[in-house]
């Protein structure tokens, strides 16, 4: 069977998740997030982000995520504006969409949004009242193409948010990974206050399920779980989410685990640039986009299993490695001997 | 600390289930429930109700399942009839009308449904096109008052749905109760026969997450993964469903955790009977619902944890009393004590 | 051909409206609201109400009023509370839950809503955050069973509402109906200060369509016509509008076309209660329920159409009789013959 | 005051439909389309398309007809597909999207949509069920930008939409126009055959409001009016559609409207022509967009009213000048002289 390499979600938790799901099974806990555990992971999460006045809560999954806050942020009439590789964009079955509002899918090359995406959206908009309000910026952190952002860049960003009355939320399914980026100087604290409202994802970097949504604008923070209730994200065992958080969080495992992801990318990427091989967007966290011949890609495929996730002139295609948590650094040694003889 | 009977979600999940994660926590599997052990557990229930042609899906929990369901099935001017009780009704934030549908609740005594009470919504509904049109009934089983569904009666509604151009959903979040409890004689191969669409519940049934969803009508199996993928319902781990399923189905255990929490309410109704005690309706699930004085719950809750259900005359109230597969033998024989010492 | 009372929108418009149409047909105007006719009525009305900083919308119809006016002022997880005879409940196919929000339908016996069902409604949805939250109160005035609401009653109800954070929205569709019954002491200007938001309806008060919506709360002004466009109820030809409502409003035009149409449902009512027939509730607009035996009615059918709109015990009906500005007084004397000989 | 090209819909309704709707105004009417005058309409519109299946509904406005019909006929996870410069697109402030459903907006030159659009967003849709399933294409005719399509056009890409399980949606605001172009090789029975469904405008050609749905594919007649009831198209004066369509179509009035419209347009597209100017699309209906000079548009704008559509290279900027079934042919001629003058 081949090695797998196409996401970062093909195993189940790490060891210490389980355990600890084993170790408070028999605790009987109240229900829908008020157990202790997700109290535990909420205080261990508000320390970290350094915003006492943030809310957080514990949500089941990162299309519910993204659907919850959004319209529970927009009124009807109100649009948000994010990259076209956006996972809200083309991966989530319209599901923004089915709760009435419009995405404005802004083409972009590296998976990042610019001050100047956003600015000619907004310009393009000022027929009152015939189109949408532009109201929230969307943006992913690692985004879906590998890249990630930095401090200036977010700032940028969030000033000009705010001139402009719109909203920065951040989806950070795969935030541990941007944060850990050997080319990122971005800090939880620094999201915290540079975004509106984001969320740190669980699910693709150890745990079973579960996203912590962290509200960081006050105004923002009426009645949210009555979203997440309607949604559909709120567990009757939150208990499951609280556990994993609190694991994740303590001792800052899902750094480690995020780290690690992104070091065995990296051995790939520097055995991949050691060959001339090129890629779709220089990237710093677990995704790599290497552009392949069709013969590369084919030999690699004999022993590994990933995605061609783009055809390009030349008969050529830039092909997606994903590494995790779970990835086998042998296989990653393994795999990189494969290219040297590429 | 005292114990608690107040739900059937207050612990973690079955050990063989935990032991299950554990066991394929290494395997690599495929993403969104086409991993291996979703498969697997589509396959033993494809068996155990007899319908080769039904269509397994297994999604994230009872709300979303719910929602999901409901908006994949009816158009925007269609409706769902519900007992006032249903969960639909009162415990979902609007669930169900945030997808754009009325619900239609009807008051019932014991938390079913008949006949009459559709029939009745039906008349009630035909100023064309004024009014929406009702098109499907909703039940819960068992009941969220703790009472069942036998065959006759299941029987008799599907028989008026289908003369009737209504859809039948059983919302089946303690189906095993439902089936298990003594006083039943329907199986999931009727319940196959007799609805067109059902789920088994896992959440309450000692997995940590997790409802099979069962379109037994073929004319509605149709793309049910865009909507369970649209409104967040479908896991990036979906092999967390399938392995919890897996298990529970696998020997029957599912069977086992209900009879074992049906047979510790029944011990407990049988020592309020024992003491001339009522009830606000005869169950026979994990649910029991005694009309106790307003002295007599104060004493009880001395020691145990349990919901004040309903306020009523004589300064009596009736309680809410719910057993699970962790509920404790012990607990329950001190519990009696107690209420024979009332 | 029988004399019809079936309803107060069988005939076109009042003869000054069309007149006014005609004389205003080549002037060449900006649209969708911005022409010189819908500013003048705005500037009428906003006299009127006697209330300078409300704004006022002309919009193209009821339903669409009511679902635009509902859908921009709640979010997603709040609710709204009517009398279970409101016109939203259940004679706009689902309407408003189509834009997401549930409609609490309270029982009552006369149309009108008193704050004990809405307190009733609050007790009951204080699940935090399993339900619903109730944030708007739906009233209608004149109701859909001809009753009105006079000062003292509306006065309590918005200070019920401003106590509990609800906002207060009455649908208007016959309000010209209720200011000019002859038990009625409410004014226009009343109302702007006794709720949020209201509207004046043209519809059934001798325009061809048109409703105008007063928002007299401040703080949900912002942005109406973007949702007034989304919805479909901003009319391109918005001078269509502009021109009837300065007709109805300059001289009170719309005050005496509800005088004279509420005269002639007294005149009936009269005549039935000369003969000892009760009424369904005690109406003093242009819509009276007298309830005749099945022998009376169809003695009056052979002359007059109507609608039977409640059967009742003893082989008995309530019909629904309506006036309008259109009705022929002769007609009505000839009725009232008619009912002098059952 | 300056002569307004701004657009189609500045003026009243054509004489003769005023006076119709005099004549016709003490006529007693049943409500909501059940009115003689509908059924008028009616008859004489499914004679005109040749297509005794069809089922025809008179609906108050443009935007209302876009959203109800779409909304009515996807479902939750299904999307349209449109050219970008398609009014549901731009200039519906998200009306499509609040109903749920996501619009891919496909950049094209001239305002219309070809075969190669439609399979390119079908070849982007693969991803199963991550992804909307596109259900309907959209398109406009004549387009926002005053071209039309022909037989062939429409023959191709109905061909393709039925290949493809897609459903053609012709919005015809101004479908007069471009039946009427000199250009045009297609009839209403022509477009009831080649569509699936398609509406005549009567807005923006001489009538106050209204235009008329036609569904010619039987499939998808069922319920059509519970829809239009429940978005707040279906007006209790359905009898003011009635009389305008009934008027417009008797003797083809609308042709003649719309051909004198497009005539004054040509007149001026001519004039252009003759001193070398060029458009931003060869068009043949009363839309016309001559690219010009900001200097030739400042002199022009002295005396004339129309938009400044898009902003070009070299100082130059495409404006449209619209012209209507109201247009002042001296009015034209006087523009003439000033184009032959620039």
């Amino acid at each position: 069977m081949k090695y797998s390499f196409k996401n970062d979600y093909s195993e189940g938790a790490h060891p210490k998740i389980l355990e600890a799901l084993l170790r408070t099974n028999a605790s009987c806990q109240a229900g829908y997030g008020a157990d202790d555990f997700s109290q535990e992971a909420i205080a261990l999460l508000t320390e970290k982000i350094n915003h006492p006045k943030a809310r957080i809560y514990l949500i089941a999954g990162g299309t519910l995520a993204n659907l919850t806050i959004i319209s529970a942020m927009l009124r009807p009439h109100e649009s948000v504006i994010a990259a076209e590789t956006g996972h809200i964009c083309h991966h989530e079955t319209g599901a923004i969409e089915a709760t009435g509002h419009k995405v404005h899918a802004v083409p972009v090359t590296d998976g990042k949004l610019r001050v100047s995406d956003i600015s000619s959206i907004l310009a393009a908009h000022q027929n009152f009242p015939h189109q949408v309000k532009p109201r929230m910026v969307y943006i992913s952190n690692a985004t879906e193409t590998g890249t990630h952002y930095n401090r200036k860049e977010l700032n940028a960003l969030f000033r000009y948010c705010k001139k402009n009355q719109l909203l920065l939320f951040m989806d950070g399914a795969r935030l541990a990974n941007a944060l850990t980026a050997e080319t990122s100087d971005l800090t939880l604290a620094d999201i915290s206050r540079l975004t509106d409202i984001f969320y740190l994802g669980g699910t693709k970097n150890g745990a079973l399920i579960g996203e912590a949504v962290v509200i960081c604008n006050p105004r923002l923070q009426n009645d949210f779980q009555f979203h997440m209730k309607q949604k559909g994200g709120l567990l009757a065992k939150g208990r499951v989410l609280g556990v994993q958080f609190t694991e994740l969080l303590r001792d800052d495992l899902y750094l480690d685990l995020a780290r690690y992801a992104n070091a065995q990318a990296m051995r790939l990427k520097k055995a991949f640039q050691d060959k001339g091989i090129k890629f779709l967007a220089d990237t710093f966290t677990n995704q790599i986009f290497p552009v392949l011949t069709h013969q590369q890609i084919q030999k690699l495929q004999s022993g590994y299993d990933f995605y061609i996730w783009k055809e390009m002139e030349g008969n050529r295609a830039a092909v997606r490695i994903v590494t995790s948590w779970a990835t086998d650094a042998e296989a990653v040694s393994a795999m990189i001997r494969e290219i040297e003889n590429l």
